[in-house]
């Protein structure tokens, strides 16, 4: 992709789309956190080229979120499954699920997010971090933290 | 950008990527729900070439995230103020936020979520939509809705 790097930012943001701002990465961990492993089965869903393919998982592999794991010997054969990081980085995608069911799917949703346990509908949102007590999403915003810059704090002072 | 188009697609990530898989219309939202509005301040920030800075917000205007709005009639100037649909954008942010500042920032975090009124730091969160009670990532999970083909509930029967 022809990009200037973002690097180095202090924006969290910009540092996750370093790892991930392409849509390809984003349908691969989708992918992988619904439980595909194999080549094979990431090359069938995406309908995606080999050589892209091997490019994008290599690149995920190489930022953390996906590890190779060997599923056979001769000859060596690997599955992708998701790291820690990559398991975290499901929070992105049900927020793309929110966003999309909400704004992208007039006739009705194909995907939900539900409880494993109860399969009670759930919805994303903002909390206390201490009493988890939710909070309607015009309310939360962004501050500086204690490692902003002097420009960040500008930037994040009249918000 | 060189890609095939993921429309038409049931999946809500892929939709949602659909109208804001660029790595810079995610940036330009962020900046939008800021408090940017002007040509010029967008581009003083991404650092971006007028006229692709000019086709990434159109491109948003066309995808309903962002609205023109005059701010000067001799010669007629825009500012671009997010939609409806654009503020809720802010969730996804949020998110990129959240596993950004957990997994990229090792030094310490330069931006946190916080409630505007009281300034207590936030989280994000899963919870039932019912009730509020807040469930841990790993209890969530996705099913076919009510519009799902057959492909997807196939797919989603597994997890």
């Amino acid at each position: 992709m022809q990009r200037k790097t973002l690097l180095p930012s202090e924006c969290p943001i910009a540092r996750s789309l370093e790892q991930v701002g392409e849509w390809w990465s984003i349908l691969l961990m989708r992918d992988a956190l619904q439980g595909l492993k194999r080549f094979d089965e990431f090359a069938r869903s995406l309908d995606i080229a080999p050589s892209m393919l091997t490019r994008r998982l290599n690149s995920l592999v190489d930022a953390g979120l996906l590890q190779r794991v060997p599923y056979n010997q001769r000859p060596l054969r690997y599955e992708y499954v998701p790291t820690g990081k990559g398991e975290d980085f499901r929070i992105v995608l049900m927020a793309f699920i929110s966003w999309g069911n909400k704004h992208l799917a007039p006739e009705g949703e194909s995907v939900q997010m539900v409880d494993r346990e109860s399969g009670q509908s759930l919805q994303l949102m903002l909390a206390s971090a201490t009493d988890e007590q939710p909070l309607p999403l015009e309310r939360c915003c962004v501050r500086p933290g204690p490692l902003a810059s002097q420009a960040m704090r500008e930037r994040l002072q009249n918000l």
